[in-house]
């Protein structure tokens, strides 16, 4: 069994089904997007477990708390694991997380985006150790979202062939 | 002839001068920064031929409708490959398109910024085919972008040598 | 002495101190992630040279000047530098700039996103040089940045060993 199969499990996390893209909307792109020792993972956001959008939606400070915001950050991940174990067949061959760039949804007062998006920086942590699971990361307000999610993240590893 | 710019005349495609800079606007880096096996293109916006900025200005959703920054999206994309192609010398070099990240100028409620930056993909995958122009991709709600323009698009790409 | 060091004296510029976190804030990521010849640097804001957060907060356009924005992106490059330094010892290591994404905390009507974030590229431009310093860049407005923040930069860079 693959490390972090086991890490996943030891920690009671499932990773969700590939999203359910909504009727009429066509994505002409990959979830990741893999050349050489770099895997190149799309902005992703909060899946249900059968893969269709996680229905808390709304701006992060006005619609959506601070914790549901995390929570949906770290349901992000979720699916950004569930799409890199879809691509790269064995979650083991991830070495270092790279780049993460966390995108809040937000009401225009609101400006704590860094405890947002912890939700998805602690998870990937927890989940590959400190030495792989370190990344340099932004975690800043966007206008928008699709869906009108409150978090989007895309990242960029490092893998082994 | 280039596979590529035969590509591009067969769709009937003809890519925009350079930017021209507005007067009083130093912009001190480059449009496509080469390194390696690594092309990085800067956040490019749509052109008309003489590489004026394209005069549908203003916010999608609002002054610019889901059709027009499609369109938007698609000109940006025909900026970004003239950038590539007089830096490259030859748009043959891409091997792979990595990583694209879209950037819609949104009116308040507007959500669908996938379907704009179709625009983007859909150009890219029919002049580089699917191999080549597939791409890990975000699209999401800026709260404003340069001169007001709709879309902002920025890339990195894989290149021979 | 390095050579980075020596045009930084020459300059009279001085790094700040690493960002002391507000109280009660975990951000349990790294300020630069290196792997193999690339160094990812994280999400960086002008600090004073006590590596507290500089004080010239709000939206720029509106509570903050457009004078002011370059001044804070101009911070936000020292903060930067500081980071890699303190990460790879040595600013010479740093090979190429490669790709620099600004983000503007933006007033609604505001556009010049460009002349504030060249607050940062001029500064990298006259500490490395043009053909180390010079770099793609995207400079864009964001509906809002942590602790209200004028601006915030990520950056890619290229190292030697």
């Amino acid at each position: 069994m693959s490390k972090i199969d086991a890490k996943l499990a030891e920690l009671g996390l499932t990773l969700p089904e590939a999203i359910k893209v909504p009727e009429g909307m066509v994505l002409p792109f990959s979830w990741v997007r893999v050349r050489g020792n770099r895997a190149y993972a799309s902005g992703h956001i909060a899946l249900d477990p059968d893969g269709s959008v996680a229905q808390t939606l709304g701006k992060v400070g006005a619609d959506v708390s601070q914790e549901q915001g995390y929570e949906a950050a770290r349901l992000t991940g979720l699916a950004m694991l569930g799409s890199l174990r879809r691509e790269l067949g064995d979650l083991d061959r991830i070495t270092a997380w790279l780049r993460v760039f966390g995108m809040v949804n937000t009401a225009p007062d609101y400006k704590s985006y860094p405890l947002v998006i912890n939700g998805f920086s602690d998870l990937i942590i927890s989940v590959f150790g400190q030495d792989i699971g370190d990344h340099s990361r932004s975690a800043v307000g966007l206008a928008g979202l699709p869906f009108g999610t409150p978090v989007e993240i895309e990242a960029e590893v490092e893998i082994a062939d």
